[in-house]
């Protein structure tokens, strides 16, 4: 049966082994593990930055942060850049949201081209394309959003509910704590389960569904959770205590006095500060996981509807998240850096179509990216590849059982401009950014701005604690990596705004167009 | 006296050594050697990539090919990119052109956001951002352009009078030929000189002088010779011959079995194999030297109307050119590759300031390139320097005697997908690239595609005809090289969307924005 339909699934900020099936020895995930018996799992799938919107933008559009531009939170896609709510659009389809984008609109390029207003276009460009079920992006409050009107119309009475009830807590003594305190995170939120964002968004996506009918559609459902404010309603909030939690991944030897700065100032981020305190660790880890159960738990419903719905049989599903989280590991806490506690991802795909029977249940370590699910999607629907812009790659033929050359290493990167770091290290505002190579030997993290790369041997020291990046031995592997991270600079697509095809019929033809300058 | 208005020359495909001051032993050029001598020649000018369409959208962004993207003379500038044009509305001027751009509508970028049409903004759009005088871009028929309307209004009766006239020559058989054919270019055209291109663009560049009066300006005078067809009006056309033409630099050692494939399929074009011949050579400098000449007589008109309405004491002043011409030298015709004839160009650069009285008439051998010329215009009239995205340095500071830290080296590109080149070297359609790495002794020119590099020794080999890309001896050299290839992709400025301002207000900031992530 042909692929009608595509479900793409994301989380925030979980890390790829929060998962029952990715071997965490104690947390429950029994429908993303069902999920993963029935397609394949990627286990090698990495991200193309450590932050939110960078990775998502590269996730929206199949293009790398050094190509899409945008490369912090705070920055806005180009009106100019491709996303794969257009590219459907093209094909005559659209794509759904429900749930968290972390799109910013261009302000400054849609005032110039004058696309500023209400028109059907400027909210489209607002949104990348995205057509809104319900956009939730839940990490500051917004009084004004449908969630909070929705949790106002539930009794929930206050001018910012999600400030008041979502991510706050009612300590022993009778008051309300906030939820950006880690220390409340052992507390349940003020909200009930059923009133929380992850049942809100599951709420709208079964919703979606089941208005859609027979009809295709192509929808994003996009939570925000296990993203910080790490509050989980009861009884997720208590579902597990620190005895259940991995240990800590830090070591010594990441403290010393030759560590590279910027790792040295990350570590000095209040976040990091407050994550190398044991408390912080097990008050925050339970609570993650709780959320991550609750996620699960919802998957349940959308599986439910998705059965009752008929839907299993022709639609792609696709779930994975844009980054990890730190937790106290590597003595640092969020995200952003390089190691494969942020970069890594969960990545399950299942594909309906019989051609995937023999990979189901199957692990596939080969490297995938999150560039590739935009030229995935599009594969599965046949909808124009657009190559000239696109820079990741289909993955059906992986899950088909193909063996086509393929990719020995990975890439990201990060803008850390806008970070304290950056001004605690001198560096002017400008463009300070980092970039990573991977390959599954070595990881070779690039820093501009004057500063030394760094370097790991993944198979000696998989835990990544030995930066050998200055190790006058290893000059050699670290001119190798630059020489991938060149080769990749080279390959990046910036040529965007003519097809492969009209490239074909151009070649050679200056003739055809009436120019002949060369004859004699 | 502060600047107030800009005269922002180019000529198409001028040599940097074609010029009297330059040292051709042969050529009259005395308006350009007056503006020389008015201002600062320097000597080591550089182009971005070595054909007409990237070079100009480099030298109208401020901004290397990699970055915006429009890689050939078949793509367009995406409606993304942000123009010098642009930049002067912002500060609340207007950019005025007469004359050749290459500027092609992003027809994609267009359609998806809805700006088709005859509004202002559509227009604008299609023309990068310029507002015309007139615009002619002649290298293929444009029947319908104002200069076409003009010529028949001059009694030139004919559809198409460019092809008919202003580039057709009477032959001695009293049979009309065709300025296609390189073998008449030592017959004059059959347009009269006063109704030449050059001569129509200089008078609307004069009328659009005189019309503006007081009022502030910017004005691109562009002009689309001595690019062919080498066809020049009497007396031009007879104005030199072989004996006043510099000696053919080109060498045996270019032709062996050795070559790079690049630089062999270049050989093998079809303007090549006609430049290989000697009398094509003899043919065509005579003609391209009276161009020239013409040009340059021209610009003494341009010079006069500036002395009469007191121009030349508030006004910039920019002559340069968007790449040279190979006219046969090594082994080669037209342009595109990376030889010193292509990428180096004239650049004069005329500061009014008294400042800028000091180094007058000097020659200056610091690296400029053409991303160079808009931060030199935005520095000039004080406007926004948009350093967020414009990629090159003022210049200004050069010519009023300062001493900054400088670059060491210049970057060229070329994207070769449009070339038969590409097809007789097994190459599918897609992306295809070469970079080029100038400092003082080297030469590298990285080429994808799985092609190995070229290296030139300039000390020893100035003119380039000794390729030592495959010695190993120098294998530390071309490393170097690549060192500098990456630092300089890493330095690209791909986050457009936000000012410098803008990320050092939001650095550190996220409480601010009601965020508090991290917080115990």
């Amino acid at each position: 049966m042909t692929i009608r339909n595509v479900l793409f699934i994301m989380c925030d900020q979980l890390r790829w082994d929060y998962l029952a099936h990715a071997g965490h020895p104690h947390i429950r995930t029994p429908n993303l593990d069902r999920l993963a018996a029935r397609g394949v799992r990627f286990s090698q799938a990495y991200i193309q930055s450590g932050i939110c919107g960078p990775s998502r933008m590269s996730a929206y559009t199949g293009r790398y942060v050094s190509s899409h531009g945008a490369t912090a939170n705070r920055v806005p896609l180009s009106v100019g850049e491709v996303t794969l709510g257009w590219h459907l659009r093209h094909s005559g389809r659209a794509l759904a949201l429900a749930g968290k984008t972390h799109v910013l609109p261009d302000h400054h390029g849609m005032a110039r081209l004058q696309l500023d207003g209400q028109h059907e276009l400027a909210v489209l460009l607002r949104e990348g394309w995205f057509e809104l079920v319900d956009r939730w992006d839940g990490h500051h409050p917004e009084p004004d959003s449908a969630y909070a009107q929705w949790l106002r119309a539930q009794g929930y009475d206050s001018a910012d509910p999600w400030t008041d009830y979502v991510i706050a807590v009612t300590d022993s003594d009778g008051s309300v704590k906030s939820g950006w305190q880690m220390r409340n995170a052992r507390l349940p939120a003020r909200v009930k389960e059923e009133h929380s964002e992850t049942a809100y968004t599951t709420d709208r996506a079964i919703d979606f569904l089941a208005r859609k009918g027979e009809e295709p559609w192509v929808l994003h459902l996009s939570y925000v959770k296990p993203h910080w404010p790490y509050i989980a309603p009861a009884p997720y909030h208590a579902m597990y205590g620190p005895e259940h939690c991995l240990p800590v991944s830090r070591h010594p030897a990441e403290r010393g006095p030759g560590i590279h700065p910027l790792f040295r100032e990350f570590q000095n981020e209040e976040v990091a500060r407050n994550f190398q305190n044991d408390e912080c660790i097990a008050t925050v880890r339970p609570a993650y996981q709780g959320l991550i159960t609750q996620v699960d738990d919802h998957l349940g419903r959308v599986w439910a509807a998705m059965e009752t719905l008929g839907r299993w049989r022709d639609t792609l599903v696709i779930f994975t998240s844009d980054h990890g989280d730190y937790l106290g590991d590597h003595w640092l806490g969020e995200k952003e850096l390089f190691h494969d506690v942020i970069q890594r991802v969960p990545f399950l795909l299942y594909d309906p179509s019989p051609e995937a029977d023999a990979t189901r249940g199957t692990e596939d370590r080969r490297f995938v990216e999150l560039v590739d699910i935009v030229p995935t999607i599009l594969d599965a629907l046949g909808a124009d590849p657009a190559r000239h812009v696109v820079e990741g790659r289909s993955l059906l033929p992986l899950v088909r059982g193909e063996d086509p050359p393929w990719r020995e290493a990975v890439f990201s990167e990060l803008d850390f401009s806008y970070r304290g770091a950056r001004r605690r290290l001198g560096l002017p505002a400008g463009h300070h950014h980092a970039w990573m190579v991977r390959t599954e030997r070595w990881k070779y993290v690039h820093v501009g701005s004057g500063l030394r790369p760094m370097l790991f041997d993944l198979a000696n020291d998989p835990e990544e604690f030995f930066d050998l990046g200055a190790d006058p031995a290893l000059a050699g592997v670290r001119a190798e990596m630059r020489e991938r991270l060149l080769a990749w600079f080279q390959g990046l697509k910036r040529r965007t705004t003519v097809t492969f095809e009209e490239v074909e019929r151009g070649t050679d033809s200056h003739k055809r167009a009436g120019i002949f300058y060369g004859v004699w």
